[in-house]
């Protein structure tokens, strides 16, 4: 099935002429990243956000530790195996023992079934693997039961000399699925001859939205050179507010600034291109998460009145991080409806491959607010057609044509977020 | 769906142990064939017929120009996109045009099917495929109306200097999906800069079955010996026989003492085992292929009496080519049932990934005779499980289960092949 996209009559959506120019082109377009993967490596995994505005298909959100694999369709399970096997082929073929370090939720059985999916993929692609957790309360090994009845063992991980493990296993691959919001714990700095995959820098208390941003640009600006479009289309704008403090109510102007001149942006760009949607901006924690820290605004006044409940939301983040750096991103109305209920593509990619995605649906917001939010719900059969079988003769807007086209867009985050691990590296 | 298997009480067979060896080392199973793939390529493709005995199960051919794409599942093919992706980007990334060479089969609207799928395939991992034809009376571009109600164009090949291709289009890569039987095309000798998959040295002018079964007896000779089982469960025996002419009856005395010689070997082994079936073995065109050219035999005396009809139909195989080397090869009868009648997996492969398979089904044929003969037909659902995804908690007998051990027994051919093309190489 492919959601319906509201106030796009099919044929006079500009997006349907992008659609068919990516599925001309896409013999060009995989060529050309096939020869990106010469020069950049990609993340062992990761997903993102997209949002469908009709008039522009963008990421909004790119994830290097994704959860969710629980919600893929089973029919996206192979896919993922067999990219997991050419994702540890590539990077260590003498490896066969990953820990995987997941997240400390240990009373969120839906992410816990992520984690048990995910040990499940990697060891159905040829790894022994046990799960290594940073729980300080567990001291042993303690089997948690799942919704489904089956059983995911969390144990203490044991550091000795420079590397870790756990009791009776020396992993040769360490793979997070953490996003180290806390910080890089010790018990993880300094290890030798295991690698850490993705690695350190790629976590939280290092990355920065922008700095991946920077690079989507980048990659989108030579993608949109090729293909003789205009780079907004798959782009959206963005700034930065640095030494904000929300309780303190410093940075304020900086941030009413910045709004106020992408509003503008946003509203000139909308009229040279007939578009009448309200411009809107999105203001989230550069390095925030969970969809935590995230406010859609309309006008610079927003910013400067904040509530102090308002104040309390943007302030902290997961793991009770202070946010002090600040993301203005140009808002990407979706347009997609699952069900009547607004909803915004997730694309799960391993290695280099996209390996399948479903919806985040929401039945309380609205086009322009942010769907990641309690009472969310995923629709996971959305994307149970393959997002690598464009069907040329078909409509661009046929379902294999439309997440074909979802595939190509992630990739570029996926490229760039390979250039920002790159620039990253310490 | 599992096919049933004859004569096989559950838990009463050997073959269920064996099962249960591989899905416990799987993880070993994959880094060791991780580690082979370091130091060896793997042919583009390959399908290969298996029999399960219930008592042994082995690779029985290899076909390295498979055809019956159209066979496989729909589940099947967006494994195979990403197989196919991942094998032009190893093998030449800068490659952005490939010409399909099919076999010479106009009429044969079944093959043609296949091609018109390996080429939607081709085009889909990102390549722009044309359709060259060695067929001389193709002197410009023909349509083809498939039974689909799509159509394929058939081009004459261009040759230009050292290179091929059709007009205005001149490939990076050629990839052959005809097997040479009728020898090395002048045409595509001598080309330059341009990469022939599989090497022309593939085709069945040069190559010989009973090469590829020595290196299949060596590689799983090192399997074997690693899961610490005997070979013999995953390996048949063979011979050849050289300058064998059935017309002249030359070259039966030899015939008769490998038949004989390898029944007695039979013979002993199942005694050993306890296995009370007859022992056979079939013999064969050591270049053959399509079925052609091929007899079960379970006494010596029938290879030196064969009357006028037999004869002819052991002379002589695809594209006329007469037939002097003959592989006499251990007979490993099918127990496998689907819908009453006997069947034989096929395993689809493509670079180092299964891809999916299907079952040979022949209602007119015993369980001990060749089934890809006219009348057989194809149960394409059979496999709609991944080979990938082993179910660790179920019984070996589950489906993930079994059709995982296939995939694991089709990759020791699929290494086989590799090394016997190295061997070959020119």
């Amino acid at each position: 099935m492919v959601p319906r996209i509201l106030n796009a009559p099919e044929g006079a959506s500009p997006l349907l002429h992008l659609e068919r120019q990516i599925l001309d082109a896409s013999s060009e377009i995989e060529h050309w990243f096939r020869s990106q993967w010469l020069s950049h490596t990609p993340p062992f995994y990761a997903s993102v956000d997209l949002r469908n505005a009709g008039f522009k298909l963008s990421v909004v959100d790119t994830n290097l530790f994704p959860g969710g694999f629980n919600n893929l369709s089973e029919d996206a399970l192979p896919l993922a195996v067999q990219a997991m096997s050419a994702a540890v082929e590539r990077r260590c073929p003498d490896v066969r023992r990953f820990l995987l370090i997941p997240e400390n939720h240990t009373r969120n059985t839906f992410y816990l079934t992520n984690v048990a999916r995910l040990a499940a993929l990697l060891q159905q692609s040829g790894l022994e693997i046990r799960i290594g957790t940073l729980i300080p309360e567990i001291t042993e090994a303690t089997p948690v039961t799942l919704p489904n009845g089956k059983t995911l063992v969390l144990e203490p991980i044991i550091r000795s000399g420079n590397r870790v493990g756990v009791k009776g296993f020396d992993p040769c691959g360490i793979l997070l699925n953490n996003d180290l919001s806390a910080g890089i714990p010790a018990i993880l700095q300094g290890l030798e001859g295991q690698q850490v995959i993705p690695p350190l820098h790629a976590g939280w208390s290092v990355r920065r939205k922008s700095q991946h941003f920077a690079c989507y640009s980048k990659v989108v600006a030579a993608f949109a050179e090729r293909l003789q479009i205009d780079p907004w289309v798959l782009d959206p704008y963005f700034a930065t507010c640095t030494e904000v403090d929300f309780h303190a109510r410093s940075g304020e102007a900086c941030l009413a600034d910045q709004v106020s001149t992408m509003l503008t942006k946003i509203r000139e760009k909308y009229a040279l291109l007939g578009i009448t949607q309200t411009p809107y901006v999105v203001v989230k924690a550069d390095a925030g998460t969970y969809g935590m820290g995230v406010m859609t605004v309309k006008d610079a006044s927003e910013v400067t009145n904040l509530n102090r409940k308002q104040r309390n939301k943007m302030a902290v983040v997961k793991e009770g991080m202070q946010v002090t750096d600040v993301l203005i991103q140009e808002g990407v109305p979706t347009l997609e409806l699952v069900d009547d209920a607004v909803a915004e593509p997730v694309v799960y990619m391993v290695d280099r491959t996209v390996v399948g995605g479903f919806y985040r649906v929401h039945a309380e917001r609205g086009p322009d607010e942010n769907l990641n939010a309690p009472g969310m719900k995923f629709a996971p059969l959305a994307f149970d057609e393959s997002c690598m079988q464009p069907d040329y003769a078909s409509h661009p807007d046929a379902a294999p044509n439309r997440f074909y086209v979802y595939g190509v867009v992630a990739r570029l985050a996926l490229l760039a977020a390979s250039l920002e691990l790159e620039q990253g590296r310490p």
